[in-house]
Protein backbone atom coordinates (compact mmCIF):
# COMPACT_ATOMS: atom_id res chain seq x y z
CA UNK A 1 0.00 0.00 0.00
CA UNK A 2 1.38 3.39 -0.88
CA UNK A 3 -0.82 6.04 1.04
CA UNK A 4 -1.30 5.85 4.77
CA UNK A 5 -4.43 5.99 6.44
CA UNK A 6 -5.44 9.90 7.37
CA UNK A 7 -8.86 8.06 9.62
CA UNK A 8 -11.01 9.66 7.18
CA UNK A 9 -13.17 7.13 5.76
CA UNK A 10 -12.59 6.34 2.23
CA UNK A 11 -16.50 6.87 0.20
CA UNK A 12 -17.40 3.31 -0.50
CA UNK A 13 -20.70 4.62 -2.38
CA UNK A 14 -18.26 6.03 -4.72
CA UNK A 15 -16.36 3.39 -5.93
CA UNK A 16 -16.95 1.06 -9.06
CA UNK A 17 -19.32 -1.28 -8.73
CA UNK A 18 -16.54 -4.06 -9.38
CA UNK A 19 -14.15 -2.33 -6.37
CA UNK A 20 -17.20 -2.22 -4.23
CA UNK A 21 -17.90 -5.60 -4.95
CA UNK A 22 -13.88 -6.56 -4.40
CA UNK A 23 -14.86 -4.52 -0.37
CA UNK A 24 -17.70 -6.75 0.26
CA UNK A 25 -15.67 -10.20 -0.74
CA UNK A 26 -12.31 -9.15 1.07
CA UNK A 27 -14.23 -7.36 4.49
CA UNK A 28 -16.20 -11.08 4.09
CA UNK A 29 -12.59 -12.89 3.66
CA UNK A 30 -11.57 -10.95 6.79
CA UNK A 31 -14.75 -11.43 8.57
CA UNK A 32 -15.19 -15.32 7.76
CA UNK A 33 -11.44 -16.49 8.57
CA UNK A 34 -11.94 -15.28 12.20
CA UNK A 35 -15.51 -16.33 12.64
CA UNK A 36 -14.69 -19.71 11.15
CA UNK A 37 -11.78 -19.74 13.51
CA UNK A 38 -12.67 -18.49 16.23
CA UNK A 39 -15.99 -21.28 16.49
CA UNK A 40 -13.09 -24.10 16.31
CA UNK A 41 -10.99 -22.41 19.05
CA UNK A 42 -14.03 -22.54 20.95
CA UNK A 43 -14.51 -26.32 20.58
CA UNK A 44 -11.94 -26.64 23.51
CA UNK A 45 -14.12 -24.61 25.81
CA UNK A 46 -14.07 -27.42 28.88
CA UNK A 47 -11.77 -29.49 27.39
CA UNK A 48 -8.59 -28.28 27.12
CA UNK A 49 -5.74 -29.91 29.23
CA UNK A 50 -5.46 -26.98 31.98
CA UNK A 51 -7.62 -24.82 33.31
CA UNK A 52 -4.87 -21.98 32.20
CA UNK A 53 -4.78 -23.17 28.72
CA UNK A 54 -8.76 -23.54 28.50
CA UNK A 55 -9.07 -19.90 29.49
CA UNK A 56 -6.12 -18.86 27.29
CA UNK A 57 -7.70 -20.33 24.25
CA UNK A 58 -11.25 -18.89 25.65
CA UNK A 59 -9.71 -15.92 25.20
CA UNK A 60 -8.43 -15.73 21.70
CA UNK A 61 -11.64 -17.40 20.34
CA UNK A 62 -12.89 -14.64 21.80
CA UNK A 63 -10.91 -11.94 20.49
CA UNK A 64 -11.53 -13.79 16.72
CA UNK A 65 -15.16 -13.52 17.27
CA UNK A 66 -15.04 -9.89 18.04
CA UNK A 67 -13.20 -9.02 15.15
CA UNK A 68 -15.35 -11.24 13.20
CA UNK A 69 -18.59 -9.29 14.19
CA UNK A 70 -17.05 -6.08 13.23
CA UNK A 71 -15.55 -7.14 9.64
CA UNK A 72 -18.63 -8.69 8.86
CA UNK A 73 -20.86 -5.11 10.00
CA UNK A 74 -18.44 -3.62 7.84
CA UNK A 75 -18.84 -6.07 4.78
CA UNK A 76 -22.82 -5.89 5.34
CA UNK A 77 -22.33 -1.90 5.64
CA UNK A 78 -20.23 -1.94 2.22
CA UNK A 79 -23.16 -4.18 0.49
CA UNK A 80 -25.55 -1.51 0.72
CA UNK A 81 -28.25 -3.90 1.70
CA UNK A 82 -27.92 -3.71 5.15
CA UNK A 83 -27.41 -7.08 6.08
CA UNK A 84 -25.90 -7.53 9.62
CA UNK A 85 -23.04 -9.34 10.96
CA UNK A 86 -25.35 -11.74 12.58
CA UNK A 87 -27.35 -12.72 9.20
CA UNK A 88 -23.66 -12.70 7.36
CA UNK A 89 -22.91 -15.47 10.02
CA UNK A 90 -25.66 -17.52 10.48
CA UNK A 91 -28.28 -17.56 7.14
CA UNK A 92 -24.92 -17.69 4.67
CA UNK A 93 -24.16 -21.43 3.60
CA UNK A 94 -21.11 -22.53 3.06
CA UNK A 95 -20.56 -21.91 -0.47
CA UNK A 96 -20.88 -18.63 0.38
CA UNK A 97 -18.58 -18.50 3.02
CA UNK A 98 -14.56 -16.98 2.01
CA UNK A 99 -12.64 -18.45 4.83
CA UNK A 100 -9.39 -19.95 4.21
CA UNK A 101 -9.55 -24.34 4.02
CA UNK A 102 -6.98 -23.28 6.88
CA UNK A 103 -9.14 -22.40 9.36
CA UNK A 104 -12.15 -24.78 8.97
CA UNK A 105 -10.07 -28.19 9.52
CA UNK A 106 -11.75 -30.09 12.78
CA UNK A 107 -10.24 -28.87 15.88
CA UNK A 108 -7.49 -32.32 15.88
CA UNK A 109 -5.63 -33.17 19.29
CA UNK A 110 -4.58 -30.33 20.97
CA UNK A 111 -1.02 -30.15 19.18
CA UNK A 112 -2.90 -29.74 16.08
CA UNK A 113 -5.17 -27.10 17.07
CA UNK A 114 -1.89 -25.13 18.27
CA UNK A 115 -0.18 -25.47 14.99
CA UNK A 116 -3.13 -24.70 12.91
CA UNK A 117 -3.14 -21.57 15.22
CA UNK A 118 0.59 -20.68 14.75
CA UNK A 119 0.17 -20.77 11.23
CA UNK A 120 -3.12 -18.30 11.11
CA UNK A 121 -1.63 -16.20 13.97
CA UNK A 122 1.77 -15.78 11.97
CA UNK A 123 0.19 -14.41 8.85
CA UNK A 124 -2.44 -12.36 10.55
CA UNK A 125 0.10 -10.64 12.45
CA UNK A 126 1.85 -9.42 9.74
CA UNK A 127 -1.97 -8.49 7.76
CA UNK A 128 -3.27 -6.91 10.54
CA UNK A 129 0.04 -4.94 11.14
CA UNK A 130 0.11 -3.78 7.23
CA UNK A 131 -4.05 -3.07 7.56
CA UNK A 132 -3.73 -0.48 10.10
CA UNK A 133 -2.54 1.83 7.23
CA UNK A 134 -5.58 0.75 5.35
CA UNK A 135 -7.13 3.98 3.26
CA UNK A 136 -10.38 2.12 4.30
CA UNK A 137 -10.43 3.72 8.36
CA UNK A 138 -13.01 1.32 9.56
CA UNK A 139 -10.79 -1.08 8.72
CA UNK A 140 -7.74 0.14 9.69
CA UNK A 141 -9.29 0.89 13.37
CA UNK A 142 -10.40 -2.64 13.92
CA UNK A 143 -6.79 -3.36 12.44
CA UNK A 144 -4.98 -1.14 15.37
CA UNK A 145 -7.08 -3.40 17.84
CA UNK A 146 -6.54 -6.73 16.06
CA UNK A 147 -2.81 -6.42 15.76
CA UNK A 148 -2.73 -5.93 19.81
CA UNK A 149 -4.42 -8.78 20.34
CA UNK A 150 -2.48 -10.77 17.61
CA UNK A 151 0.15 -10.25 18.93
CA UNK A 152 -0.61 -12.09 22.48
CA UNK A 153 -1.94 -14.88 20.43
CA UNK A 154 0.92 -15.36 17.96
CA UNK A 155 3.46 -15.26 21.30
CA UNK A 156 0.79 -17.97 22.99
CA UNK A 157 1.00 -20.32 19.99
CA UNK A 158 4.79 -19.76 19.41
CA UNK A 159 5.74 -20.54 23.07
CA UNK A 160 3.13 -24.11 22.69
CA UNK A 161 4.68 -24.94 19.34
CA UNK A 162 8.07 -24.74 20.81
CA UNK A 163 6.82 -26.86 23.91
CA UNK A 164 5.86 -29.27 22.52
CA UNK A 165 8.11 -29.64 19.65
CA UNK A 166 11.22 -29.77 22.73
CA UNK A 167 8.84 -31.81 24.95
CA UNK A 168 8.63 -35.95 25.03
CA UNK A 169 9.27 -38.51 22.07
CA UNK A 170 5.56 -39.00 21.56
CA UNK A 171 4.61 -34.34 22.05
CA UNK A 172 7.44 -33.89 18.90
CA UNK A 173 6.32 -36.59 17.02
CA UNK A 174 2.61 -35.36 17.06
CA UNK A 175 3.54 -31.60 16.93
CA UNK A 176 5.27 -32.56 13.42
CA UNK A 177 2.59 -34.58 12.13
CA UNK A 178 0.19 -32.15 12.72
CA UNK A 179 2.61 -29.85 10.91
CA UNK A 180 3.07 -31.71 8.10
CA UNK A 181 -0.71 -32.50 7.91
CA UNK A 182 -1.56 -28.85 8.16
CA UNK A 183 1.24 -27.29 5.73
CA UNK A 184 -0.57 -27.88 2.15
CA UNK A 185 -3.48 -25.56 3.80
CA UNK A 186 -0.70 -23.07 4.18
CA UNK A 187 -0.64 -22.04 0.66
CA UNK A 188 -3.95 -20.45 0.65
CA UNK A 189 -3.42 -17.51 2.80
CA UNK A 190 -0.55 -15.88 0.33
CA UNK A 191 -3.06 -16.12 -2.62
CA UNK A 192 -3.34 -12.86 -4.86
CA UNK A 193 -6.64 -12.96 -6.83
CA UNK A 194 -8.57 -10.02 -8.37
CA UNK A 195 -10.28 -9.28 -5.17
CA UNK A 196 -6.98 -8.67 -3.88
CA UNK A 197 -5.17 -6.95 -6.40
CA UNK A 198 -8.37 -3.96 -6.08
CA UNK A 199 -7.68 -4.19 -2.44
CA UNK A 200 -4.23 -3.27 -3.24
CA UNK A 201 -5.15 -0.73 -5.95
CA UNK A 202 -7.46 1.39 -3.73
CA UNK A 203 -5.02 1.22 -0.73
CA UNK A 204 -6.99 -1.00 1.55
CA UNK A 205 -5.31 -3.98 2.05
CA UNK A 206 -1.58 -4.92 1.06
CA UNK A 207 -1.30 -7.84 -1.28
CA UNK A 208 -1.34 -11.28 0.81
CA UNK A 209 1.90 -12.77 -1.93
CA UNK A 210 3.92 -9.71 -0.18
CA UNK A 211 3.38 -10.93 3.47
CA UNK A 212 4.57 -14.24 2.65
CA UNK A 213 8.11 -13.40 3.45
CA UNK A 214 7.59 -11.77 6.93
CA UNK A 215 5.61 -15.19 7.51
CA UNK A 216 8.53 -17.59 6.32
CA UNK A 217 10.78 -15.69 9.05
CA UNK A 218 8.76 -16.36 11.68
CA UNK A 219 7.56 -20.15 11.08
CA UNK A 220 11.31 -21.13 10.16
CA UNK A 221 12.39 -18.95 13.45
CA UNK A 222 9.77 -20.72 15.69
CA UNK A 223 11.00 -24.48 13.62
CA UNK A 224 14.49 -23.92 14.52
CA UNK A 225 14.03 -23.53 18.11
CA UNK A 226 10.94 -26.23 18.58
CA UNK A 227 13.57 -28.58 16.69
CA UNK A 228 10.50 -29.29 13.89
CA UNK A 229 11.31 -29.99 10.25
CA UNK A 230 9.94 -28.13 7.29
CA UNK A 231 7.69 -29.83 5.50
CA UNK A 232 8.52 -29.14 1.15
CA UNK A 233 6.42 -26.85 -0.48
CA UNK A 234 4.41 -29.04 -3.10
CA UNK A 235 0.91 -29.09 -3.77
CA UNK A 236 -0.89 -26.59 -1.78
CA UNK A 237 -4.97 -26.34 -1.23
CA UNK A 238 -7.04 -23.46 -2.30
CA UNK A 239 -10.97 -22.96 -3.11
CA UNK A 240 -12.02 -21.36 0.35
CA UNK A 241 -11.78 -17.91 -0.83
CA UNK A 242 -14.16 -18.39 -3.80
CA UNK A 243 -16.59 -20.64 -1.66
CA UNK A 244 -14.83 -24.06 -2.24
CA UNK A 245 -14.79 -25.95 1.10
CA UNK A 246 -13.91 -29.18 2.69
CA UNK A 247 -17.04 -30.91 4.00
CA UNK A 248 -16.45 -30.37 8.16
CA UNK A 249 -17.51 -26.72 7.44
CA UNK A 250 -21.00 -27.81 6.29
CA UNK A 251 -21.14 -29.91 10.06
CA UNK A 252 -19.84 -26.74 11.64
CA UNK A 253 -22.14 -24.27 10.42
CA UNK A 254 -24.98 -26.68 11.21
CA UNK A 255 -23.89 -26.26 14.42
CA UNK A 256 -23.15 -22.86 14.53
CA UNK A 257 -26.37 -21.44 12.95
CA UNK A 258 -29.31 -24.00 14.05
CA UNK A 259 -30.56 -21.66 17.41
CA UNK A 260 -30.49 -18.63 15.05
CA UNK A 261 -31.74 -20.44 12.17
CA UNK A 262 -34.71 -22.26 14.28
CA UNK A 263 -35.90 -19.06 15.48
CA UNK A 264 -35.65 -16.44 12.15
CA UNK A 265 -36.88 -13.05 12.89
CA UNK A 266 -36.79 -13.66 16.55
CA UNK A 267 -35.93 -10.29 18.43
CA UNK A 268 -33.04 -12.25 20.81
CA UNK B 1 -18.72 -11.02 59.63
CA UNK B 2 -17.81 -8.84 62.21
CA UNK B 3 -13.86 -7.55 61.00
CA UNK B 4 -13.25 -6.04 58.01
CA UNK B 5 -9.70 -7.70 56.33
CA UNK B 6 -6.83 -6.25 57.65
CA UNK B 7 -5.12 -7.28 54.54
CA UNK B 8 -3.33 -9.95 56.67
CA UNK B 9 -3.34 -13.38 55.17
CA UNK B 10 -4.76 -15.99 58.18
CA UNK B 11 -2.59 -18.46 59.27
CA UNK B 12 -4.11 -21.56 57.99
CA UNK B 13 -1.83 -23.90 59.47
CA UNK B 14 -2.73 -22.41 63.10
CA UNK B 15 -6.17 -23.70 62.69
CA UNK B 16 -7.94 -26.42 64.44
CA UNK B 17 -8.35 -29.35 62.10
CA UNK B 18 -11.89 -29.37 61.57
CA UNK B 19 -11.54 -25.33 61.11
CA UNK B 20 -8.82 -26.18 58.23
CA UNK B 21 -10.96 -29.06 56.83
CA UNK B 22 -14.09 -27.12 56.93
CA UNK B 23 -11.78 -23.77 54.81
CA UNK B 24 -11.15 -26.20 52.60
CA UNK B 25 -14.69 -27.38 51.77
CA UNK B 26 -15.63 -23.79 51.41
CA UNK B 27 -12.98 -22.76 49.32
CA UNK B 28 -13.95 -25.82 47.00
CA UNK B 29 -17.38 -24.95 47.05
CA UNK B 30 -16.56 -21.61 45.70
CA UNK B 31 -14.45 -22.87 42.98
CA UNK B 32 -16.67 -25.53 42.15
CA UNK B 33 -19.61 -23.45 41.88
CA UNK B 34 -17.71 -21.24 39.48
CA UNK B 35 -15.90 -24.29 37.03
CA UNK B 36 -19.32 -26.07 36.41
CA UNK B 37 -21.44 -22.99 35.83
CA UNK B 38 -18.14 -21.59 33.59
CA UNK B 39 -18.23 -24.52 31.86
CA UNK B 40 -21.97 -25.11 31.21
CA UNK B 41 -21.98 -21.58 29.99
CA UNK B 42 -18.89 -22.32 27.72
CA UNK B 43 -21.43 -24.54 25.62
CA UNK B 44 -22.66 -21.98 24.05
CA UNK B 45 -19.76 -20.96 22.79
CA UNK B 46 -20.34 -21.02 18.86
CA UNK B 47 -24.19 -21.94 20.04
CA UNK B 48 -25.76 -18.40 20.61
CA UNK B 49 -28.92 -16.97 18.92
CA UNK B 50 -26.28 -13.67 18.00
CA UNK B 51 -22.32 -12.87 17.90
CA UNK B 52 -22.60 -10.44 20.35
CA UNK B 53 -24.57 -12.38 22.72
CA UNK B 54 -21.51 -15.68 21.60
CA UNK B 55 -19.36 -13.18 23.02
CA UNK B 56 -21.03 -11.92 26.28
CA UNK B 57 -21.92 -15.70 27.67
CA UNK B 58 -17.96 -16.17 26.22
CA UNK B 59 -16.65 -13.55 28.36
CA UNK B 60 -18.75 -14.67 31.95
CA UNK B 61 -18.21 -18.11 31.19
CA UNK B 62 -14.17 -17.39 31.25
CA UNK B 63 -14.81 -14.69 34.15
CA UNK B 64 -16.07 -17.65 36.14
CA UNK B 65 -13.35 -20.29 34.95
CA UNK B 66 -10.61 -17.61 36.74
CA UNK B 67 -12.81 -17.43 39.60
CA UNK B 68 -13.06 -21.44 39.42
CA UNK B 69 -9.09 -21.57 38.90
CA UNK B 70 -8.31 -19.44 41.63
CA UNK B 71 -10.14 -20.49 44.36
CA UNK B 72 -9.73 -24.45 43.85
CA UNK B 73 -5.49 -23.45 43.75
CA UNK B 74 -6.21 -21.45 47.38
CA UNK B 75 -8.51 -24.62 48.44
CA UNK B 76 -5.17 -26.84 47.43
CA UNK B 77 -2.98 -24.58 49.23
CA UNK B 78 -5.23 -24.94 52.08
CA UNK B 79 -5.61 -28.88 51.75
CA UNK B 80 -1.47 -28.53 52.62
CA UNK B 81 -1.21 -31.45 50.17
CA UNK B 82 -0.04 -29.23 47.30
CA UNK B 83 -3.51 -30.43 45.18
CA UNK B 84 -3.42 -27.97 42.10
CA UNK B 85 -6.43 -26.74 40.83
CA UNK B 86 -5.85 -28.75 37.76
CA UNK B 87 -5.62 -31.64 40.05
CA UNK B 88 -8.53 -30.87 41.43
CA UNK B 89 -10.21 -29.94 38.78
CA UNK B 90 -9.80 -33.00 36.35
CA UNK B 91 -9.06 -35.68 38.66
CA UNK B 92 -12.18 -35.50 41.24
CA UNK B 93 -15.28 -37.63 40.49
CA UNK B 94 -18.71 -36.43 40.56
CA UNK B 95 -18.84 -37.40 44.48
CA UNK B 96 -15.99 -35.09 45.29
CA UNK B 97 -17.47 -31.92 43.92
CA UNK B 98 -19.35 -29.50 46.30
CA UNK B 99 -21.27 -27.36 43.32
CA UNK B 100 -24.36 -26.28 44.26
CA UNK B 101 -27.40 -28.71 42.09
CA UNK B 102 -28.60 -25.16 40.61
CA UNK B 103 -25.20 -24.89 38.41
CA UNK B 104 -24.81 -28.54 37.18
CA UNK B 105 -28.46 -28.85 35.53
CA UNK B 106 -28.13 -29.40 31.77
CA UNK B 107 -27.91 -25.40 29.42
CA UNK B 108 -31.39 -26.12 28.62
CA UNK B 109 -32.83 -23.32 25.83
CA UNK B 110 -31.24 -19.66 25.84
CA UNK B 111 -34.06 -18.59 28.25
CA UNK B 112 -33.16 -21.53 30.89
CA UNK B 113 -30.04 -20.80 30.93
CA UNK B 114 -30.34 -17.11 30.82
CA UNK B 115 -32.87 -17.46 34.15
CA UNK B 116 -30.41 -19.91 36.04
CA UNK B 117 -27.41 -17.63 35.42
CA UNK B 118 -29.96 -14.69 37.16
CA UNK B 119 -30.32 -16.34 39.86
CA UNK B 120 -26.79 -17.14 40.45
CA UNK B 121 -25.96 -14.32 39.59
CA UNK B 122 -28.10 -12.47 42.29
CA UNK B 123 -26.25 -14.23 44.83
CA UNK B 124 -22.90 -14.19 43.80
CA UNK B 125 -22.74 -10.36 43.40
CA UNK B 126 -23.81 -9.88 47.55
CA UNK B 127 -21.79 -13.14 48.38
CA UNK B 128 -18.75 -11.60 46.53
CA UNK B 129 -19.61 -8.37 48.39
CA UNK B 130 -19.24 -9.41 51.11
CA UNK B 131 -16.45 -11.48 50.81
CA UNK B 132 -14.32 -8.58 50.39
CA UNK B 133 -14.12 -8.03 53.66
CA UNK B 134 -13.10 -11.97 54.65
CA UNK B 135 -10.07 -12.52 56.96
CA UNK B 136 -8.46 -15.22 54.62
CA UNK B 137 -7.03 -12.18 52.20
CA UNK B 138 -6.24 -14.11 49.27
CA UNK B 139 -9.65 -14.90 49.08
CA UNK B 140 -10.77 -10.96 50.07
CA UNK B 141 -8.67 -10.41 46.95
CA UNK B 142 -10.35 -13.04 44.70
CA UNK B 143 -13.63 -11.19 45.89
CA UNK B 144 -12.39 -7.92 45.17
CA UNK B 145 -12.29 -8.55 41.04
CA UNK B 146 -14.94 -11.27 41.22
CA UNK B 147 -17.22 -8.02 42.61
CA UNK B 148 -16.35 -5.84 39.69
CA UNK B 149 -16.80 -9.17 37.28
CA UNK B 150 -20.03 -10.20 38.81
CA UNK B 151 -21.64 -6.82 38.38
CA UNK B 152 -21.41 -6.71 35.11
CA UNK B 153 -22.65 -11.29 34.71
CA UNK B 154 -26.08 -9.96 36.94
CA UNK B 155 -26.46 -6.97 35.03
CA UNK B 156 -26.23 -8.77 32.02
CA UNK B 157 -28.86 -11.54 32.75
CA UNK B 158 -31.06 -8.92 34.43
CA UNK B 159 -31.63 -7.34 31.16
CA UNK B 160 -31.93 -10.44 29.24
CA UNK B 161 -34.64 -11.71 32.16
CA UNK B 162 -36.62 -8.20 31.28
CA UNK B 163 -36.31 -8.71 27.15
CA UNK B 164 -37.64 -12.11 27.47
CA UNK B 165 -40.20 -11.55 29.85
CA UNK B 166 -41.52 -8.36 28.54
CA UNK B 167 -41.17 -9.71 24.94
CA UNK B 168 -43.22 -11.99 22.95
CA UNK B 169 -45.95 -14.11 24.55
CA UNK B 170 -43.98 -17.05 23.37
CA UNK B 171 -40.41 -16.11 25.34
CA UNK B 172 -42.53 -14.78 28.02
CA UNK B 173 -44.13 -18.10 28.45
CA UNK B 174 -41.09 -20.00 27.74
CA UNK B 175 -38.78 -17.78 30.49
CA UNK B 176 -41.58 -18.19 33.11
CA UNK B 177 -41.38 -22.24 32.52
CA UNK B 178 -37.37 -21.65 33.05
CA UNK B 179 -38.08 -19.72 36.19
CA UNK B 180 -41.08 -22.65 37.14
CA UNK B 181 -38.36 -25.74 36.67
CA UNK B 182 -35.21 -23.66 38.76
CA UNK B 183 -36.50 -22.15 41.29
CA UNK B 184 -36.61 -25.62 43.67
CA UNK B 185 -32.65 -25.29 42.89
CA UNK B 186 -32.31 -21.47 44.42
CA UNK B 187 -32.74 -22.62 47.96
CA UNK B 188 -29.39 -24.41 48.20
CA UNK B 189 -28.01 -21.40 47.72
CA UNK B 190 -28.91 -19.95 51.28
CA UNK B 191 -28.13 -23.43 53.23
CA UNK B 192 -25.87 -23.17 56.22
CA UNK B 193 -24.35 -26.77 57.37
CA UNK B 194 -20.92 -26.64 59.86
CA UNK B 195 -18.87 -25.50 56.92
CA UNK B 196 -20.54 -21.97 57.03
CA UNK B 197 -20.77 -21.77 60.40
CA UNK B 198 -17.21 -22.32 61.07
CA UNK B 199 -15.91 -19.96 58.32
CA UNK B 200 -18.57 -17.21 60.21
CA UNK B 201 -16.78 -17.97 63.25
CA UNK B 202 -13.52 -17.52 61.49
CA UNK B 203 -14.40 -14.26 59.81
CA UNK B 204 -13.66 -15.37 56.73
CA UNK B 205 -17.74 -15.56 54.56
CA UNK B 206 -20.90 -14.62 55.80
CA UNK B 207 -23.56 -16.87 56.36
CA UNK B 208 -24.98 -17.45 52.88
CA UNK B 209 -28.98 -17.46 54.68
CA UNK B 210 -28.15 -13.71 55.78
CA UNK B 211 -27.93 -13.04 52.03
CA UNK B 212 -31.37 -14.48 51.60
CA UNK B 213 -33.08 -11.41 51.75
CA UNK B 214 -30.64 -9.34 49.37
CA UNK B 215 -31.27 -11.78 46.37
CA UNK B 216 -34.90 -11.46 47.27
CA UNK B 217 -34.78 -8.02 46.51
CA UNK B 218 -33.30 -7.87 43.41
CA UNK B 219 -35.20 -11.03 41.88
CA UNK B 220 -38.29 -9.23 43.34
CA UNK B 221 -37.36 -5.77 41.48
CA UNK B 222 -36.69 -7.73 38.30
CA UNK B 223 -39.76 -10.16 38.16
CA UNK B 224 -41.65 -7.41 38.46
CA UNK B 225 -39.94 -5.38 36.01
CA UNK B 226 -39.96 -8.88 33.49
CA UNK B 227 -43.78 -9.23 34.08
CA UNK B 228 -42.40 -12.78 35.84
CA UNK B 229 -44.29 -14.27 38.55
CA UNK B 230 -42.43 -15.67 41.56
CA UNK B 231 -42.86 -19.52 42.67
CA UNK B 232 -44.08 -20.32 45.60
CA UNK B 233 -41.13 -21.68 48.26
CA UNK B 234 -41.76 -25.29 48.20
CA UNK B 235 -39.47 -28.32 48.58
CA UNK B 236 -36.26 -27.29 47.51
CA UNK B 237 -33.67 -29.29 46.25
CA UNK B 238 -30.02 -30.01 48.59
CA UNK B 239 -26.88 -31.75 48.70
CA UNK B 240 -24.58 -30.42 45.89
CA UNK B 241 -22.67 -29.19 48.84
CA UNK B 242 -21.99 -32.46 50.33
CA UNK B 243 -21.59 -34.16 46.81
CA UNK B 244 -24.96 -35.51 45.89
CA UNK B 245 -25.22 -34.25 42.20
CA UNK B 246 -27.59 -35.34 39.80
CA UNK B 247 -26.59 -37.20 37.46
CA UNK B 248 -26.14 -34.69 34.50
CA UNK B 249 -22.97 -33.46 36.34
CA UNK B 250 -21.13 -37.43 35.78
CA UNK B 251 -21.55 -36.44 32.31
CA UNK B 252 -20.43 -33.16 31.77
CA UNK B 253 -17.31 -34.23 34.07
CA UNK B 254 -16.87 -37.16 31.76
CA UNK B 255 -16.30 -34.71 28.77
CA UNK B 256 -14.45 -31.90 30.43
CA UNK B 257 -12.14 -34.43 32.01
CA UNK B 258 -11.20 -36.63 29.39
CA UNK B 259 -8.41 -34.99 27.88
CA UNK B 260 -6.65 -34.27 30.94
CA UNK B 261 -7.04 -37.92 32.42
CA UNK B 262 -6.35 -39.60 28.68
CA UNK B 263 -2.72 -38.07 29.65
CA UNK B 264 -2.23 -38.05 33.36
CA UNK B 265 1.31 -36.69 34.26
CA UNK B 266 1.96 -35.32 31.04
CA UNK B 267 3.56 -31.87 31.25
CA UNK B 268 1.61 -29.81 28.84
Amino acid sequence: MQSSNTGKSMDVGALTVPDRAALVQYLQRIGDDRLVLGHRLSEWCGHAPILEEDIALGNIALDLLGQATRALELAGEAEGEGRSADALAYFRDAIDFRNLQLVELARGDFGYTIARQFFFDAFSIHLMDALQYSAHAELAALAVKATKEERYHVRHSSEWMMKLGQGTDESHERIQRSVNELWRFTGEMFNVDDVDERMARLSVAPLASELRTQWNDVVSDVFARANLERPRDEFFARGGRVGKHTEVLGHMLAEMQIVARSHPGVEW
